[in-house]
């Protein structure tokens, strides 16, 4: 079966021409950049797209129930995403979706709610360049990376990053300035596989590069699980409601 | 400068005085033997009872900003719990304040929002012995705590326990029937200490067990972190809200 | 490329045909009957065996740089394997062959080497039923094992298992006597991947079991990087050897 | 009872008077200075000194015993070590010593026989600036030091660094020419409790740097465990020995 895909990105940079030149090196959204990276790089996946502004912000029950890896990038209006939809997409989750999650989506909504932190961390954005380094290098999202992976313009992220200690710790980063960060992190949370990686800021064309796509790639295969039962592990007791919000 | 405990109990047994016995082994409720039995083992502690019924829960601004340690029972009324609540509680942990979630606890919507998992677990209850295991002999939470402890009767939890993977597991449990179960946890949210103790079923006097008084008492001054600033991580970017719910 | 597999065994009990009865269900051996699972369930893998009592213990440079995963059964002799063939498969392991480590195998040289602890646990043997739970149920090891895996009769080995922190707690298991034990764990050391698996000893005929061997399987599997480059990662300073005894 | 503590040095640099300066900014040998320190900011302390050159290295089983901290400074010599020493010193950390190895100590025996695997990691010496930030604030090493700290030169090590997952990290640092390096981990073996801290070159005068001593401070009360009973596990069947070595 092949693998199914949905790249999610809230649009609003986009729609709002913002910054200049997206329009230019994303012409058809960050979506529209991740979408086909991962379609050129695993040719029999299907691959599709969603965005904030589609109904039910694209993400229905039949389409994570057809989802294999969920990629959400964001930014700006993570307050406009539905708790109803959130919710939703944490329950495919923890029942065997994977989940990329990208950038400024450590702001999201699914995110916090899939961590239980605020998961803040510092930020300035001073197009500096951005060094990725492996410290877990037989995990198969490093495979095929260069070691290091260097991005020459991007926003500095830097610790604290407040997560939980990472089931895996994949990835750290430096900037000029002399920031750290955890860029390349994996949690597992039910029966899901959930991948942050934090480069992709949408002031450089960061998705275009080869090496990041390889980065997305891997951690799309690593996250999905084309096998697995969707089904949020059983309540034993039906008097006891799971609460998810 | 004494350590301050807020031991927290939904009541809805004690109220129902179902399981029958529970007014006898527990003359002042769950949260009475829990509070007394902390009071004779940290004799300079603070220690105050806050109740579902209470306005607020009992559980006002004021109460948590003045609780190095809260104390979580429940078990039939998680459904009852008001968001904000909830919501008020999860700051504090991410601030620093210590939590130890009991037994049944496990389903409830603090747990599970710390947590963003499903927190299901099997369970029977036969009054079988439970027989805990220390895995982690060094931890300060294991301090004098007999291995193993004996439970002569309690309900039966087995796994699969639907958590991340802990932080530190440090005690596990075996039942008359075969079952087992990772009974003592900790994990690290924000600046918080969470631990997690699944012995305290409703119908046992398992709260005035010694050992178990002991691994309380442990975990008490193990979250406890009496001089930490108690407040949420900063986020950087005021336009980025967190969304705690 | 098929896989290549090499079961190691010191082979001391069925020189003495110690217990009485392991001739029986053991014809060839615990390194036949584990060799014998493994190609069953791994037709295109390549098995070979080697033994204690085999010239440098069957494991010359040859054979390991012709082995993706080395499983290890012993028990009496510990002592009696060379120095120099334990450095050389721990330079092997570290450099990426994966090492399964089986029952008794935990007090091993090259596993203490390893780890760096003592391995020690609790045992007595009283042929009781062994219980065998999953806790971590996406984890490919666990791919078509029943939960839970029941053992009719096998020694009983608990806690407190004197290893450092597994970097994943897969199964643990009960015995009749009231016992726990973290009965299989993984752990990374340098490129390689090392499993441990506790049931397994010579007095019952545990690896007879379909649901063992695919433990077993499961584990050469998940162990295996055939397209690792084995090399020990470079020293970068000549001057400083790495001290490997 | 006071903290005991034991500052062992190769001395090598110091013998030598290598590199030029090392008389002026350390008079009295690198362990000179680190001891000093400790007696300034542990004034109950009880700390000895320890070198190479000594009888038994300074390490005989009398010095290990009334050692609840010990710390391990070496470059140059880590082969003229003698192999029973080590073995000594594992069985004190494994039976609860605390441990702390600095710098360049990631290369010696005791430090990789307790960890199991190379602990190589790259390096160049350009009297670059490094900046140390927590990625685990609330830790109790942590407590009082600046983040980031900024040591105006040292020596660049960079990942990868070859050691088990840490049981927590604590300290990360960028370099000047873009490196990182996990430069506080803290590992867990057998009973003992052991901190790696890089920093601490002998060009260069970092331990006289009062944030240093500040972490070499938290790092020993943490490490220390003066109420321990100070054994190595017991091992349940004399017939089957543990091996060290």
């Amino acid at each position: 079966m092949s693998l199914r895909i949905t790249v999610w990105n809230e649009g609003v940079h986009e729609a709002r021409q913002h910054p200049s030149g997206i329009d230019e090196y994303y012409p058809d959204g960050i979506h529209g950049a991740i979408a086909e990276a991962l379609r050129a790089h695993i040719p029999t996946a299907s691959v599709r797209t969603a965005m904030l502004s589609d109904p039910e912000h694209g993400l229905p029950e039949s389409v994570l129930a057809d989802t294999d890896v969920l990629l959400w990038w964001a930014h700006l209006a993570h307050g406009e995403v539905s708790d109803e939809v959130v919710s939703r997409v944490q329950r495919h989750v923890l029942g065997g979706m994977g989940l990329l999650v990208l950038h400024s989506g450590h702001f999201s909504k699914i995110f916090t709610r899939l961590l239980g932190t605020t998961c803040s961390l510092s930020w300035r954005n001073a197009a500096e360049r951005e060094v990725v380094w492996t410290v877990d290098p037989t995990h198969p999202i490093t495979e095929g990376v260069p070691n290091p992976l260097v991005i020459p313009e991007q926003e500095t992220y830097g610790e604290f990053f407040d997560i939980p200690v990472p089931d895996e710790l994949i990835f750290i980063s430096s900037f000029t300035g002399g920031e750290v960060f955890r860029s390349g992190c994996t949690f597992h949370r039910g029966r899901g596989r959930i991948f942050y990686f934090s480069p992709g800021d949408e002031s450089y064309p960061v998705y275009n590069q080869p090496e990041i796509q390889r980065v997305l790639t891997n951690g799309v295969h690593w996250a999905a699980q084309p096998g697995i039962e969707r089904a949020i592990p059983q309540v034993s007791n039906p008097e006891r409601d799971w609460y998810l919000t």
